[in-house]
């Protein structure tokens, strides 16, 4: 199998094909002054190879899918015998079914797009909504960054911890965490009011240590991450580690959450940022070794 | 027939909808502070019915792409029979072979993904190379507007006047204006310097008359406009306008224009804008109702 760094996600690729030995392709791109995507193979035709084009499609989301499109035709066109895709990042997966009648499933219109556009499965990390892989038109590949992170933090030497998550699904992440490190979790509760939008959150049977690994899937405009925070805080915590595998940060977020009081903010490299701190690359290339 | 306004072009929709007293479905639409779109259909489920789309793919070129996809999909999951897209300007145009061994044939591609939604076919004005309908695979109707642009000029009754265009399909546009107002044109030459990128034009045999309609059928960045404008206002042109169909006007586009000498920016409303002068809602109707 062949990486190809697609524009949204080369480094990744890089790492991936370092860390792996496996061959990269690089690819030519640049946006025209109106916007649209000019994507080139220069290699030129392929021989049947199997590529994975490394492409999340992380903001600007729509610019980053159509882009995957654009690489899988294209490649397919030029003799590839096969393209998957790895999107470290999954767009549209929060509307991932009709909340009411009329709306678009968009999570699936896109899965069924990236079939469309050629791909024969999808690897993606930590999926907001990994349900979506069972009525999927194409196959869906989730891999969990939970170890990646709790490794980061052992590496970080942090003692006498505990992990807080907020929800169901943060409840796995919190529990995947907190064993790998061996410690406790703690899971809150989280209440939007349904007039004013606003979030409260209630920290139920906390039992503090200095320091507190706040950990949710996705930190996006940092609302829910920066109520955690701030009520961590005011319970007497010393220390507070807003971690979480996708860093959106959209708007003032991290700006909020640093307000909240959190002393540093830990994301994977799924989205790049600045607080790409750890890498999904280890646990990419496990899972594809896994699958053959 | 049905008509939707999508989030690109529910002006025109309207318009269409007006004029032609066809029934007007209104969509909900957002952006989630991401950058997703959120698309509704609340009129909820349909009865076979055939729907006209009427959603323009100009910048941002790939969220509009994306939001037809998601329209076309929706509609069809909800139990329309037929929708077909009017994209009164068509992304990616300009992409339209392999200039250069391994890239991307970007409007083929478009094509094939919007037929992947459910498109049954595509109506678009004036694209940009209209050669690419041949290798659809999908119908692609070309609606020309060259007639509505020169029945607003004749309505704004400018006498003694001449058209000019550049290039070989300038030309085509430049004698269908300039038939309808039975006034003369004339054809300028354009050469690109390939170190430099500079654009210069000859303007050969124009004879020059009092006022000058300079037509393209995009004006993008504005250079070639602008660098013609500057070239009939040197000859001693007293009134040049600048004419076009689609006004993507990138950057400071209208600013160069009229720096150059132009009394005015003249479009369609294909693309939505300050210049939007006339419509293409009629050439639209009248191909339609002759479609059947």
């Amino acid at each position: 199998m062949i990486l190809v760094g697609g524009p949204a996600s080369s480094y990744l690729a890089e790492k991936l094909s370092k860390l792996s030995g496996m061959e990269l392709l690089r690819i030519e791109h640049k946006l025209f002054p109106d916007g649209e995507s000019y994507i080139r193979f220069p290699s030129g035709r392929f021989r049947g190879e199997d590529l994975l084009i490394v492409q999340g499609t992380h903001p600007p989301q729509d610019r980053h899918i159509f882009q995957a499109c654009l690489l899988a035709e294209t490649a397919l066109d030029l003799g590839a015998r096969s393209v998957s895709l790895l999107a470290p990042y999954l767009a549209y997966a929060r509307q991932d079914k009709r909340f009411l009648e009329g709306e678009a499933v968009s999570a699936q219109i896109l899965l069924k797009l990236m079939k469309a556009a050629g791909y024969r499965k999808i690897y993606t990390v930590n999926v907001h909504s990994p349900w979506i892989a069972e009525r999927s038109p194409i196959p869906l590949i989730d891999i969990h960054a939970e170890e990646a992170l709790a490794e980061y933090v052992e590496g970080r030497g942090l003692r006498d911890l505990v992990v807080v998550s907020v929800g169901k699904k943060g409840e796995c992440m919190a529990r995947m965490v907190a064993e790998r490190l061996g410690v406790e979790y703690s899971v809150a509760k989280s209440t939007r009011d349904r007039e004013t939008g606003e979030v409260k959150v209630e920290l139920g049977g906390l039992r503090l240590r200095e320091n507190v690994l706040v950990v949710d899937d996705i930190i996006s405009t940092g609302g829910t991450m920066a109520k955690l925070v701030q009520a961590i805080k005011a319970m007497g915590a010393k220390k507070v580690i807003a971690a979480c595998i996708h860093a959106l940060m959209i708007g003032d977020a991290s700006e909020k959450i640093f307000k909240a009081g959190a002393s540093e903010i830990i994301a994977s490299d799924a989205i790049p940022s600045k607080y790409s701190e750890y890498s999904v690359a280890g646990p990419i290339l496990k899972k594809i070794a896994e699958e053959g």
